[in-house]
């Protein structure tokens, strides 16, 4: 009885076309905010309710797709998350969230109690120990196509979008190079992840192109959080020969070795300089402002939503793997060495 | 021909109770790890998939719950998120997430696109400038529960979960009074949020037991962000009498605020003392370290999803209004000012 009300409705009482009310319940911002309000107001007087089945695209099925992400209590991933939410919603598609704790226990319980017949397709950033990627290969092998960001499994073929993590990770580290520092630490994520590699290997390049010497004492493989990065500075500190600088795999981590630096009371900028790579929020809290390689985060969200409705809609469609630049933003924990030596 | 496998097939394959295999699958903490890791195992060798009809709970049909939220690109929702999420999968439920952006339109369009065959109940936190919250009520009416938390409707008789933001007001400003502050301004929350106005009568009920001024230049509303904050702390270093203290309706504004004062080369926690409201992670980054009121978000999450389930669950439920305590933890900020007057 529900959806007797239908667009048409809508657009007869306005005297506007059924296009635009379509395009103005689906909030797709090219309609102005005047006509938005007054199409929302309308349906809402005539109790109107969207009848999905009716209007479903080409294969959806379900009007969900489901989100599985180690968690959301960090810039990077929140800041995805609400790229997915407002591609889906653009689209009339729900968004179901899963968070693994970067467990892969977890990640498979979420894959076996998954109720296909109620998404359909799934946005996938794996945890940091999932061995095997059989699980995700089942799901597609039944029919639901999954996109994978950030974190990506090497052996499944499908979308794949990704931060550009080589170049970023190179120019972080030359950037370091140009402004005088010459033993460069590489404070990096845990072993195993797609993207700790790439970074390891952007460094490791820059160091090489410079002739600059690489030593294993100066690369620290660990977790993501602030106090692994913390516990990873004193370390360095220790080491025969003290390097000048550090290029962390992420803010949180970087945030952590100068909390160390600033223990110690060693200058940051001055006689060590630090490099993050995020861009979150707390790197221009802490001071001095961290300088750090900007993850495109929003359009990495956006762009694996994108592709994930091209799966769901082409029967065959072939899959796609972008990367996504970022950007160098220079503040004041890499300033120049050069005259301090 | 999919749901072939049972939990029986599992159990009988391990010579475990069904109970027991029940539990692994839901994830519920009270099965041994290694148990848990051999029934997911099996489960996967047998491809066994969940039948979500046949293990329906009392009235839930969908096995969905909808939440409804701001933004998560900040610490306080993405951790209450966190929490909701935690809770909702420990009961085999789905989490579909809707943001607002903090719009009432984009709300409003929320709720009328919403296809409430599709969900058994929504936890909502409402946005900034919602108005009327009929729309809400409609959706009451049609038979799916609604528990609001945190930004909640006093026009709507439902579950209801709130820290305690009037005690934890009181209890930030009385620690600056205890600690010799005496002109203390309010950088409050926009007008017209339930904990805007509960925040500020804390405050005021604070300065009133202790006989201290109430001005009314001393009192500024805004916006959540870091910017507003930082805005409001220029404004009030104008004022005709320049306050000694600040205390911000949350920590992005209190930085803000501090950000402000180190421009201005003012010595934080000894000129001026500032105390925030949440516990982000960034209180403990920025220097000096930042006394804030902690919320208890997690728990919020929790509690909220855990109403949800009895309104779903139990017709005719009465709903409950829960609050949830919070505590003040000292940093930096507030340092006592007794000693610098």
């Amino acid at each position: 009885m529900r959806n007797l009300v239908t667009i048409k409705d809508i657009a007869k009482n306005l005297n506007i076309s059924v296009s635009t009310v379509s395009r103005a319940l689906r909030d797709t911002y090219d309609v102005n905010q005047e006509t938005k309000a007054k199409v929302l107001e309308t349906a809402y007087q005539l109790n109107y309710k969207p009848n999905y089945n009716a209007t479903g695209l080409a294969k959806g099925q379900s009007h969900n797709i489901g989100i599985i992400l180690p968690w959301i209590t960090n810039y990077y991933f929140s800041t995805v998350l609400t790229g997915i939410q407002q591609f889906a919603y653009s689209k009339g598609y729900n968004v179901i969230l899963f968070l693994t704790n970067d467990s892969p226990e977890r990640e498979l319980s979420i894959i076996q109690n998954l109720s296909i017949a109620n998404i359909d397709g799934l946005l996938v950033s794996i945890s940091s120990n999932s061995d095997s990627c059989s699980h995700f290969q089942n799901i597609i092998n039944e029919g639901i196509p999954i996109v994978f960001f950030d974190r990506v499994p090497s052996s499944i073929s499908t979308s794949k979008v990704m931060q550009d993590d080589y170049s970023g990770a190179f120019a972080a580290v030359e950037h370091l190079i140009e402004n005088g520092y010459k033993k460069i630490a590489h404070i990096a994520g845990p072993k195993g992840l797609c993207f700790t590699e790439k970074r390891l290997q952007g460094y490791l390049a820059a160091l090489k192109k410079h002739n600059l010497p690489i030593r294993e004492e100066w690369i620290i493989f660990s977790g993501f959080s602030q106090e692994y990065g913390e516990n990873d500075m004193y370390e360095l500190l220790k080491s025969e020969e003290v390097p000048d600088a550090i290029f962390a795999v992420n803010d949180r981590k970087a945030i952590g070795a100068m909390i160390a630096l600033k223990n110690k009371k060693i200058a940051i900028g001055k006689e060590i300089g630090v490099v993050g790579f995020t861009n979150d929020p707390a790197s221009t809290i802490i001071s001095p402002s961290l300088t750090t390689f900007a993850e495109p985060a929003f359009d990495i969200g956006h762009k694996s939503c994108e592709l994930l409705f091209k799966h769901i809609n082409k029967k065959n469609f072939i899959y796609e793997e972008v990367t996504i630049p970022g950007k160098l933003i220079v503040r004041e924990s890499s300033r120049s060495n050069i005259f301090s030596s």
